[in-house]
């Protein structure tokens, strides 16, 4: 299995709320292999999927009841501290929910979250040590 | 905010045992920019982070309890059936819980998955309508 991650479900309550927050308030194109019920949006190097929760869960065999934290959160890097600030103010005009101010944090970068219908959490982040290759994904070393 | 996720980070309940997991079960290089409390993994074009679980919480401003499904999956994504049934063989052979074994779906691919040590659950899928670019990433259109 080669390092590599290819799709990320989030199993949504209100598939038309969630699929309305990705394409209209972040403005998001869903990819046309997207239908009825399932959306993939080209995130970078990545895919990000929506589908409904129960499916989800039923699909990867779990019972589809859960409650509290996710367990997870998603990060967007922005380029400066100005592009979190922008973003959020953007969002939060949008009347997204924003869980965290943008703020200096402890481990010298700047950061911020909102959180989607669902609640999963979303940071809006810049991290001054991290460097970005030329299709705009991090690069690590 | 463009179209783009660069980071998902899971919160781990053992960062230890996760990241012995992540790093020798499936045989992952971590970044540099790890340290003793958070990994980080290049996974194609986004990159996948440990961090104990109430760490990641208090960072996204969420209570740690949860319980049940955690409302997402990861996906890697093989280049064939047969590709799908040697990881899974071979994970098995390592002692990973296997969750469903590989087979047809319904909506034309054949899927299995796996559970990590928070029981986050992988699929390993084969999707013969999806490309791939030249980094061995999703080429969705």
């Amino acid at each position: 299995m080669n390092q590599h991650l290819h799709i990320i479900t989030l199993g949504v309550r209100d598939f038309k709320k969630s699929y309305k927050f990705y394409s209209e308030i972040l403005g998001w194109k869903p990819s046309s292999a997207s239908n009825a019920d399932i959306a993939f949006f080209q995130t970078g190097g990545v895919a990000l999927a929506i589908y409904p929760r129960e499916k989800l869960a039923e699909d990867a065999m779990a019972s589809p009841e859960g409650s509290g934290f996710s367990g997870f959160t998603l990060a967007y890097n922005a380029q400066s501290e100005l592009e979190v600030d922008e973003i959020i103010a953007d969002l939060k005009s949008k009347g997204v929910k924003i869980i965290k101010e943008p703020q200096k944090v402890f481990w010298g970068g700047y950061s911020s979250y909102f959180a989607d219908p669902d609640d999963y959490r979303w940071e809006v982040a810049y991290n001054p040590y991290f460097q970005f290759d030329e299709n705009g994904n991090l690069k690590l070393e």
